[in-house]
């Protein structure tokens, strides 16, 4: 763990406001209009107007051992007007250019959901919908992620809003300071746009991040107040975490040196959440160069601990057939693939033939995953990497 | 709309703190000992063990039309140890009151997965275990809420936690403060339990609640500083509200005296989230009576703002089959059958043959909704009760 530091970062507080532009903003801006103007400029010479989009396969992506991230490669695909099975995609992606830059520029944000809706309408002249449904929009808006290198984020856009955090930490959210370590048992509901221009860390004195599943468990930890007694942030991303929570985490690593350990159930869903959390999906490897967390630790709950901490079978939850082909699955992810004690974590388990939740560590007694089972695990650095 | 006042409520701050006993827990602890000791007064003087469960079914529940509340009759049912269909769940209702009243001793609190495993063991001298799986535990905790007269979260159980607050409103959660006005754009995450000796009100100038139903729209009127424009506090229960903003919706409305209007979707499942908001589901009909808000108000969506709003038919969903027939479901229960007005709101979505979400306005304007609709529907006061 790293040294018990107080930090104060150097950035200035929250210049962004509700409905005002973001630092990001003029670069997000001025790439939708070169790829606007691209297209513009090929269409008045008389040309075919074609755009590059990257491609986001398996086959274009790698994994770059030494850096441990995914990374995307070079491979583009060319998507033309003038092309009957391209045509209607390439309106959808000028399209929906447009309708991100309209929002950029009127510095407000959107769900998916809402751009959709702000992308659909009838093509002047016929019946035909600008968009089938809201799968075509994401999927194209995905494409602009890549075509422009923005995340996202930075083009307004946001995902489902999940999760909390309290501990050693003061952020500054849209110009509002917030003490982590004054937010009650409800805590701080973390935003969906994390981004340095709408979130700030002002003082932090945590040694780490312990983000746990679910908030059932988070509530024991707050409780509890271990974050108090082991100076940490406590987080919870209500099971899969949205992107606001990972990106978070990312930050939180990247900008205040923290280590992040996560405590999820021993099963392939935890595990699946641990791997998000780690490396993000193999099809967005882009967003996974500014989300993923490659150093994340996985504290438990592990195979062994049945034995460990001798654990009753009222613990146990049998693995069916669709957990044991999804836990052969994320054993082969290549992050996984080539680490010997993750891939004896997940046979040992197999062999098992039970899950066990976080919440099953109640057996022993309704403290003893906060004052017993990490705790120990801390001091005696015992996590998977 | 209530008048514009400022109000502090007279309650002393936080006396609680996690791990301290709270003010209900003596009586909540006296119910259980009375429980127990009833059982084994029985016991000991040699007569069979019976408890009195009251009677959970439609058919003990009648709707109070003065009142416009749920309530639970009379009628009991008798569990018997000595009885071989009895048995196992008169063992279940001992143990697993056995098992809150610890957990009320000990001042900690623990979500239903929990109290399960908490519960969960082998019982001596078989291979028999105490309980099949969690819904056994659910099942008998339900029954001990209304044995006891106590809310789950007074027995120190809580359900999942979900939503977030912001406005007019300043809150003291388990002695910290929090000034629901500075929360930036994540929001104060609500509690899963929310009573007065964890959560007290301070300070409120705010007028009235808006609750929405998705967090994407609860950022878009956070976004725009609805809250401050119209002095009223937001919430959002992501989707159908659990407990905690349940029970915060009806403190704030029973003791800040705050009108509660609902921003929900046009389809079945807007009308069951208004539906359990104000009234609670029929077979939990004694925590409605603690838990429901029969005076929330129903600003929209509404079925004639198709015609209204000038909509175009990009916001239309077709209602399925299944739609078609929870709608008239919902239309028949107690307090929307002799309801005109909303016997016209379904008919009038049922001719429609569409939903229409509330995300879909954005196809007017991204701020149609916070600068418009909202604004329009409150000055008018036009609204389904």
């Amino acid at each position: 763990m790293a040294k018990k530091t107080t930090r104060k970062t150097s950035r200035t507080p929250a210049s962004s406001t509700p409905g005002k532009p973001r630092s990001t903003d003029k670069a997000t801006i001025a790439n939708l209009e070169r790829l606007g103007s691209t297209v513009a400029k090929v269409s008045v010479s008389g040309k075919d107007p074609i755009v590059d989009v990257p491609t986001r396969t398996l086959s274009n992506t790698s994994f770059n051992k030494r850096k441990r991230t995914l990374e995307m490669g070079d491979a583009t695909q060319q998507r033309e007007l003038f092309n009957l099975n391209q045509a209607k995609k390439f309106m959808q992606t000028m399209l929906l250019a447009s309708g991100t830059k309209e929002l950029v520029e009127a510095g407000k944000t959107t769900s998916l959901r809402g751009m959709y809706y702000k992308c659909l309408h009838t093509i002047a002249g016929t019946k035909e919908k600008t968009l089938g449904d809201q799968s075509e929009s994401d999927a194209v808006l995905e494409d602009l992620e890549v075509m422009l290198g923005s995340l996202r984020e930075e083009l307004h856009l946001f995902a489902k809003k999940a999760g909390t955090m309290v501990g050693n930490i003061t952020v500054i959210d849209s110009g509002d300071e917030i003490d982590c370590r004054r937010m009650g048992s409800g805590g701080y509901a973390i935003p969906s746009i994390v981004e340095p221009d709408i979130l700030q860390f002002k003082k932090c004195d945590a040694k780490f991040v312990l983000h746990v599943e679910k908030n059932t468990v988070w509530s024991r930890f707050n409780e509890d107040k271990f974050w108090q007694k082991h100076n940490c942030i406590l987080t919870e991303g209500g099971g899969q975490p949205p992107r606001g929570v990972r990106r978070l985490l990312r930050r939180l690593h990247d900008e205040l040196k923290l280590p992040v350990y996560c405590l999820l159930d021993c099963d392939p869903w935890g595990h699946y959440i641990y791997s998000v959390i780690k490396q993000g999906s193999i099809n967005l490897a882009f967003e996974s160069e500014r989300m993923a967390v490659p150093d994340a630790k996985f504290l438990g709950i592990r195979a062994l601990d049945y034995d460990r901490c001798e654990l009753t079978d009222d613990v146990q939850i049998a693995l069916n057939d669709r957990d044991t082909s999804r836990a052969k699955q994320i054993a082969a992810y290549p992050w996984f693939a080539q680490n010997k004690p993750w891939q004896m974590e997940i046979a040992k388990m197999l062999k098992n033939g039970f899950k066990m939740e976080v919440e099953s560590l109640i057996t022993k007694d309704i403290s003893y995953v906060t004052e017993v089972y990490v705790p120990e695990r801390l001091r005696e650095r015992d996590w998977l990497d």
